[in-house]
């Protein structure tokens, strides 16, 4: 079931590190996730490397354990939207929740980056894991996680409905005549839902790509139905081959039931190379980033993950406590990982913390040892291309100039651009406009 | 009363044209609204004019009736983050409504522009005039004009609460003790208000500006004792210096009833200049404009102030039609003035939309005479300064190739910038951290 077409890369560009210490590394920018310039040239960097597209995380709710890099840093739009302006190939995903959000604001604002960029944008559909994000937005209680994706999956229609307002050739602008539009080719969405009701028309035309790709990072059977339906990538996290293999085959399966071809969904783990000269470059590089976080912060990274549970409260060298159904609501294919793993290989809280903090991925060693992991699992069908978060800072150079190259020999990956748009590059189709479809069937 | 600091420019960038039919001008590019390279261009040439800021318009509703500029155009944010990217000391002003959308991420988004652009951000706070946005945001009705004004002050609020919610110093990202912040100096803002529920911290610093800069644009009642209140600076339209003065006058007796220095917040009237070599060339400019103008136009154009009013239903050259109180909901203050001066004037429909659609404005003739025009309104306390949205093409560039050196000769107008910020260069204060500011006065 391996993709017949080339290895597709996206960068998640993250500041100061998606991690919990790796801002303390010496090389690295401290203020880097509200530093532009930083968020420019790691975006140039990947862009040079001939990656697909960029892409911006996020979150809607901070405490005072928060992460450093979730503490202050750019919101998705508005960074995407400067990249743009900057950047002339690469693709731009940012996330984006549709439980804490209106669809016409940010279809508008997708639309419009779509726009700018030429046909680049694309939109990470999340359904915001953290509890306190609710009180961030006047509302009293967070929607439990199946009504959130039930959100979700209207807001997607509201969204794609409002997309196709304008149909592609709606806009004569002829000035002899006067005649600025095609009256004919403007639809007015109606939308009456169980959570929406959006009128319409949006006031912006349909881009370059159709709509902006939609990419879904959830693998809860929620998350994966809503990939499978909707979803043109997925960005997921697998811990080894065996287990993105069979969740690449499942969502492509459940691709297949949703009525769709399993190539026009695109499954894209994440992975944290580290690349090294030698092997023991690479593993010196790691036990360096290993070394920078500390038990404290361990824990709250753990936290994190449980509605900002306080670990420090359980003895650290004893099993990882029984934490019944708790964390369920929030990343929930995530907690239940950590729950599943603490319980098989038998580790204390100060293992399980460490493990999350400073994850040992298989990606790391030579750039040969590192490009052939990459064939592999390309080859036998646990990815269609990887979205690349490397902790070190230098972890997007070295990847860009060591292990790229050598794909690009064996022939894996291209050697320029094939389009201009980020649909064109992720091989997945413009959808059609509904309306102008509608005519030709009738 | 009037201003001792140098006139302030602002450029209205509006893609197609804030007008009905200046698409149709010969050299117009009519894709212009959501046309990035275009926006660049103006921007650029307004930053070679050293104006203060561009100005991005917006609104939350389109029908058929709509005109072109407004039926497929950018969104704000994104435009303006893109246009960060690519200038380095204009300011970025742009629209954005406080009746559909949630203060957290309004507030983010234009804390985040302002990290980027390195503290040139604006924020136009706005209330919607148009009754359909209702329908666009999942709302039953439109809040009355009064209400649409007390859920703004708020909002405005909880923006400046979340914008303090990090003190100036309070990131130390010290890598050897592993302090990335001071606890003492992040701030928990637990809003709880009567259309709003914020717990906050934003998950984003303030800027080198403090706080985005506020602009008010309403010239109701309302609309003019939120700007006293609050705003740094007011877009305002006014027909003749008689009336502007009496604006300028009372808006900053206002602020200094509110306890504000006079100087503190800046009066920018909308302008249109139309510059020629010589009278007859101005003259000649503003005929080709108007001639575009069908009266079908203009009768489209003239209903959208009024809720998408129907006015071809009423007989042309009679007087212009008794609506009531129609409208009132709306665009206030505009619709107060067509009333009035129709009334005044003994008008016909015929009359009244024309003149609304292509409005002589008295900033026409010579670069000399317009300039003359700006130096009297600005010395003798009409205006602080001007948003410049010429109609035509071509308008910007002969602004600031011929008027803009002479106000500079005469020593009216900077030569360069005289800061960084926006805020610098408008001189008006940065606002001091509301918790910082406590600390030093207990």
């Amino acid at each position: 079931m391996a993709s017949s077409k080339k290895i597709k890369f996206g960068a998640l560009v993250h500041g100061v590190g998606g991690s919990v210490s790796s801002w303390r590394h010496p090389e690295a920018i401290t203020d880097a996730s509200v530093n532009f310039e930083f968020y420019k040239r790691q975006t140039l960097k990947a862009e040079e490397g001939k990656f697909d597209l960029v892409f911006i995380a996020d979150g809607l709710y901070i405490n005072e354990k928060s992460i450093p890099h979730f503490l202050n840093r750019f919101e998705p739009i508005t960074i995407l939207s400067a990249l743009a302006a900057v950047t002339s190939r690469i693709g731009l995903v940012g996330t984006l929740s549709t439980s804490y959000s209106e669809p016409f604001t940010v279809s508008r604002q997708f639309a419009s980056l779509d726009h700018i960029s030429g046909g680049r944008a694309g939109w990470n559909v999340v359904t915001s894991p953290l509890e306190g994000s609710a009180l961030n937005f006047s509302k009293s209680e967070h929607p439990s996680h199946p009504q959130r994706y039930r959100i979700a999956e209207e807001y997607l229609q509201v969204s794609r409905g409002l997309w196709d307002s304008w149909e592609d050739d709606a806009f004569v602008r002829d000035k002899e005549s006067g005649v600025f539009f095609d009256p004919e080719k403007l639809h007015t969405l109606n939308h009456k839902g169980e959570f929406f009701s959006v009128k319409g028309p949006l006031n912006i035309a349909r881009s370059k790509q159709g709509q902006p790709v939609i990419f879904q990072a959830g693998s809860s059977e929620d998350g994966k139905n809503l990939a499978a339906k909707e979803a043109d990538a997925v960005f997921t996290g697998q811990d080894n081959l065996e287990e993105a293999k069979a969740f690449y085959k499942d969502v492509k399966e459940r691709a297949v039931r949703f009525g769709r071809s399993p190539e026009d969904i695109l499954i894209l783990p994440g992975i944290g190379p580290i690349v090294g000269r030698t092997e023991e470059e690479a593993e010196r590089k790691y036990q360096e980033l290993a070394g920078l976080v500390t038990i404290e912060n361990a824990l709250n990274y753990l936290g994190r993950f449980f509605e900002h549970h306080d670990f420090s409260q359980y003895p650290l060298d004893e099993p990882f406590p029984d934490l019944g159904d708790f964390g369920s609501n929030s990343f929930r294919s995530g907690t239940d990982k950590i729950k599943q793993k603490a319980k098989e290989q038998n580790l204390t809280l100060h293992q399980v913390a460490l493990q999350a903090a400073t994850p040992r991925t298989g990606f790391i060693g030579t750039p040969e040892q590192v490009a052939d992991k990459i064939q592999t699992w390309h080859e036998e069908g646990a990815a269609d291309g990887f979205i690349i978060h490397s902790e070190l800072p230098s972890g997007l150079s070295d990847f860009v100039d060591l292990v790229v190259p050598i794909l690009q020999e064996r022939g894996l990956y291209r050697l320029d651009y094939e389009a201009d748009t980020l649909r064109g590059n992720l091989e997945v189709p413009i959808p059609e406009n509904r309306y102008a479809k509608q005519k030709v069937n009738s």
